[in-house]
């Protein structure tokens, strides 16, 4: 797998002057690269600082230098939540936020917390989705919980539209996220939502908000040929996302007519959110032509194309991905390639 | 993830105990693990050496310094083959097999052959399969590309039938590969077939097979409590292999009757073979009871269990998983507990 220079460099600038254009800032989700040398770039160009899923999410950022994380999660796990503890006292330049959905929830943060609060957002969920308390009434006896509990720091409001089907219904569940957030007695108050699938419907709702709203979008880095494809708000809006990662693999066999057996596997490239995508052939004389067909299945080590084409064993094949979190957890170390696919730098990953 | 040490133990010794009194040696597919601390194991229960899928897999045996490789795939790469011919060169201790199954294959393998030639078993696949030639005639064509040659010498011949649903099947297909065999005209020869859904068979078919059988078993080396659990032969014959991998997660929140949302998800357990399977909940006081309900649904980072039960956010709930091979490569280091879960040991994979 390989990223591309230039659509890594335009998706980071795109969506930060998005976030800017609308007066949101951008907490990109660490968790879809794990890649330092990435979040340097984000940092660089605005970012507010990371969201993580995870403690050890948030504490591989800290061993990076990062000053902001928002775990955008609940955190039960008693040696997480005291590594943080420890790690805010040490440092008073470092600020966390995590979500919290349950009052047994915030008795154990309360139980582990150390000199400095952990300051939570109070989540909203949806009925039938993960996590975040379901009504607006149960989030609002989070949030007074959290306001009671010692060590413990009430920051705003938190939630996840992504999984929502239609603007409208975005619409309304901001609309409750407001809503709570009127009702919380917060100074300078945190409003936080996903913004990959809705970005823009968040952009237009939000805009008169006096909260601080940040933005956890997190495969925008390099988009994909797949889901994100489909379901950019770019496909609404002006402006576009840049697929940035490819895999290349060999043919190793053509056994059958339209059976192409090729190089990668499950162990390479995503296969949750829709399979790779052909994208082009490169002979030995270093002729590139574009690829038919279609990947139809993925085992471990090796994918089938079908469909017919010319492919020989030994030719190289390019692939675009769909789900760039379920990419990037697969490459310890990640080749950046220029315009000519040359190699100009290795990026690792920390997962 | 943790692995079991007792289960891990038992289930080297039983496949190597199989192998042995049947007369086969092991080559256990080291893709499975990745981890050279476990192939050690395997190497002295009396492995004849390691199964690999790819070059680089190879590479990385070598710099573990593995002796004997069959590497069971087609293998066109430049790269790939110009690294393993100069290792052949470099150490004449070093032995090399692979799988080939088209005369192309064969003529990209003798241009970038070196001094030692590339030992290669001719592959039989099956209609609708995955790599393979489809007939025995046409396998017989690879094998006389392959013994023309210069660089290129036939050792035996290849295949899988892991995919095949019943034991007739099996069987026939196992008669197809001695058959190719009898045509074949090579000293000591090799037959190669996988091993982990029907050893069995494979034992009575092939105990008066005059070639040296190599067994590719891999998942062998953990089992599981999913699709290995549901399709080994020792559901067939007497003998067990044991689940030696558990996922630990802690209840993050329970935010509706029924739905239990857990602290892992993609990136930390096999999803593409059946999920995981709840076992136990350990409680704050370490008291530790069976959990009920069913995985349903895998984030990137969150699990879905339903059913009633009365886990409460901060439980410590233990999952068996389904397909090893999707499990080991999410973990660069993985911790091994003795029966009380106490850590003994840290392994790390190179994947």
């Amino acid at each position: 797998m390989v990223a591309d220079r230039a659509a890594l460099r335009h998706n980071i600038d795109t969506m930060a002057g998005f976030a800017r254009e609308y007066g949101m800032e951008l907490a990109p989700h660490a968790k879809t690269t794990m890649a330092p040398a990435l979040l340097a770039d984000q940092l660089e160009a605005g970012a507010w600082g990371f969201t993580v899923a995870t403690p050890s999410q948030a504490l591989i950022l800290r061993e990076h230098g990062i000053e902001r994380i928002m775990l955008a999660n609940e955190i039960v796990d008693p040696a997480g939540l005291r590594t943080i503890a420890a790690e805010l006292e040490r440092d008073p330049s470092f600020e966390f936020l995590c979500f919290a959905d349950s009052v047994a929830q915030i008795e154990i943060m309360s139980r582990h917390a150390g000199a400095r609060p952990f300051r939570v957002l109070a989540e909203l969920g949806q009925p039938g989705g993960r996590g975040g308390c379901r009504t607006v009434a149960g989030l609002l006896d989070v949030a007074a919980a959290a306001q009671a509990a010692p060590g413990v720091e009430l920051a705003g409001v938190g939630g996840y539209e992504g999984t929502l089907d239609t603007a409208d219904q975005v619409r309304a569940y901001l609309g409750d996220m407001r809503e709570a957030l009127d009702h919380l007695r917060v100074r300078d108050p945190i409003l936080s939502v996903g913004g990959s699938m809705w970005f823009d419907v968040i952009g237009r709702e939000l805009a008169d908000c006096q909260a601080r709203v940040l933005l956890r979008s997190g495969a925008y880095i390099t988009h994909d040929d797949g889901i994100y494809r489909e379901r950019t708000p770019y496909n609404r809006i002006a402006g576009e996302l840049r697929p940035a990662l490819e895999i290349w693999a060999h043919v190793l066999t053509t056994p059958e007519p339209g059976m192409t057996i090729v190089g990668f596997g499950k162990r390479d490239a995503p296969y949750d959110e829709g399979l790779p995508v052909p994208k082009a052939v490169r002979r030995a004389d270093g002729e590139s032509s574009p690829v038919k067909g279609e990947v139809v299945k993925m085992w471990d080590q090796h994918a089938l194309l079908t469909g017919e084409n010319d492919l020989r064993p030994g030719d190289l094949v390019s692939f675009g991905i769909s789900h760039p979190c379920t990419a990037f957890d697969k490459w310890r170390v990640l080749p950046v390639v220029d315009e000519r696919h040359v190699v100009v730098e290795l990026i690792a990953t920390y997962f």
